[in-house]
């Protein structure tokens, strides 16, 4: 079968693009880059010679370009969460496959909009990275718990802590400060994380949600480590707790998470499920298990038994020695080569958890 | 001075009463107890004889005997919950000082009628037993965060396990899965966490709270660990989440209890207090800070610098080589003979947490 020819918009210098996407693309005879569509043609011509992509590479600086470009198939983007709108919808329009990181849209108005065109346009493919459900850690303890190694599920409390939301702010993440940007420890940090405590369950009534900016204003940090702005005003939020009951058999679910990070020594996620014949506890050193940790554990407890690990059985992408990054990404990849739909998040799913994230905003009275 | 004459209702022959009010009572010269009533005179006298107290010591078998009884200046009531309300209204109709063990009644209807009856009877003092006001660990905690050492408290985040509540119970606390006698996991261990973890402050607006009976069935056992029964039925609650904002400054506050043992190896309790420029972290074998554990432990940790274990200051008590569960409540006999009122529950003070408890109840649905 023909490769699948690919453009990306949005391929920086450094940062989530080149880590997370280009590795699988690049390796996998699955998949052909044919165009890169940055904010400039100049910017994307030196993407092109910085990853040495072939010469044939189309290089644009304007999203209608890659949209009418009859050599892409796929459009991948890993822009800024809100030039998402503007940057895919051309190529929804013109009926493109569409792989867009998570969070969808900037709000839930931008999600139900891009699903709007995806639907007009008539897109076969248009999934969202909430790469959680590929990571092999969430597959294992979906494993665990659904054989019944733990009895029924009684309860999940997930208690975590996160490295942005804190004292100070790396000056390339101060968007993440702007809650109107929309990629945040709300969108992205709980976002995640919901996605995965989930199961793949919705919740039977909205949760019960507390949202709170307790440091709105922070230190902005140089990459060096240097103050370039001693007082800078945060808007988004760095406290947010929830409880609620999964759709499935009711199970209460806690979450509390906080920004800023853990306590030394202690684990920047713990997680159980609590079953009728014992708990479960994952712990990692944060709470990206979409991503990943090189000390994360799965364990597991039998009433008045010892404690046993549990082993991640791993796959090709951690015996061809993938970054941490890449990894989950690529599996998501290697599903849409396949033609699996089973852990691929749609556009349906994501709008969904726009909504709740929509529906904490107005339970705490915030408006966005 | 002449010493306080003191009149108990319900001393038993093992269990709470004579493990913590007796050890200080029968030390103190400030106390003399003078009356026993409990159901009956001659389990009252066989109290008295068990617990070699004076032979002219009182035994009542009818709580109208104990509030005639002049001799008494303060009735002590350490009975179920559920016979607070006929044991102790007739000492309070006569205008006798009470304290009495949290819960206050079995209901907020209960407890609204015994502070209307303490408030008709002109009562000096009457108390409840929430001691974790008490506990040195608590006062330490408070102190420490007072001091402004880890900066302006940003949020607390509360997760604990019950030793009750799990997969079995034993048959002496049996009572405890019945929700309308009003001792159990609401009432008792949330109840008097709630109390150490608030300091002091109300909340803000009500917090929203989530409540489960996840085993409605456990397994009964004798005090030999012999099945009693095999499928008990259960309707208290063994899953309480929380979440709200203190009146204190908005602090954001997540309790997540369950009940069952904890996960092996680790805290029963872990508590944080996150605050501008560093964290607390309390941690023991279980949730009864009023009571206290041998392990229990503070650590403080600034950011960027290394974590400091808070020493506790012992009193007297710990000196004296007084019991766990006698410490904290010696500490109130001794506030009571100092006329100090910091640091002790009044009725008026009990009902407002039993109102939060009802507001729980009727928030999930509970009738109670």
């Amino acid at each position: 079968m023909a490769p699948t020819k690919v453009g990306i918009i949005g391929l920086s210098a450094s940062g989530w693009a080149p880590a997370a996407h280009l590795p699988y693309l690049l390796r996998s005879p699955a998949y052909e880059i044919t165009a890169i569509c940055n904010s400039s043609v100049a910017s994307s011509q030196a993407a092109i010679e910085k990853y040495s992509l072939p010469s044939s590479t189309k290089a644009y600086g304007d999203p209608e370009d890659i949209a009418k470009d009859a050599s892409v198939d796929l459009v991948v983007c890993a822009v800024r969460v809100d030039r998402h709108l503007a940057t895919i919808s051309p190529s929804l329009k013109a009926g493109k496959d569409v792989f867009v990181e998570w969070p969808l849209g900037a709000s839930l108005t931008e999600a139900r909009e891009l699903l709007r065109l995806k639907n007009e346009g008539g897109v076969k493919r248009a999934i969202v990275g909430l790469q959680a459900r590929q990571a092999p850690i969430i597959k294992a303890v979906k494993s665990l718990v659904r054989s019944g190694r733990v009895g029924k599920v009684l309860s999940s409390t997930w208690t975590g802590y996160a490295v942005n939301g804190g004292e100070s702010v790396d000056q390339s993440l101060e968007h993440m400060g702007r809650r109107e940007v929309g990629a945040n420890l709300v969108s992205i940090h709980f976002g995640h994380a919901f996605d995965y405590v989930q199961f793949g369950y919705g919740f039977q009534t909205p949760p019960k949600t507390l949202l709170a900016n307790r440091r709105p204003f922070v230190k902005m940090l140089d990459h060096n480590g240097r103050t370039v702005e001693e007082v800078h005003r945060k808007t988004s939020d760095d406290t947010i707790f929830l409880h609620g009951t999964l759709s499935n058999d009711s199970i209460p679910v806690s979450f509390a998470l906080r920004g800023g990070m853990p306590f030394p020594s202690t684990p920047g996620l713990e997680w159980r499920i609590y079953g009728e014949e014992g708990e479960v506890r994952v712990t990692a050193a944060g709470i990206f298990l979409q991503i990943g940790y090189a000390d994360m554990k799965i364990q597991v407890a039998k009433f008045g038994g010892v404690v046993e690990e549990v082993q991640v059985k791993g796959d090709e992408f951690d015996a061809e020695g993938y970054g941490l990054v890449s990894k989950n990404v690529g599996r998501i990849y290697r599903c849409l080569e396949r033609g699996e739909r089973e852990g691929l998040c749609g556009f349906d799913d994501a709008v969904q958890r726009h909504e709740l994230i929509d529906e904490m905003y107005r339970e705490n009275g915030i408006e966005v």
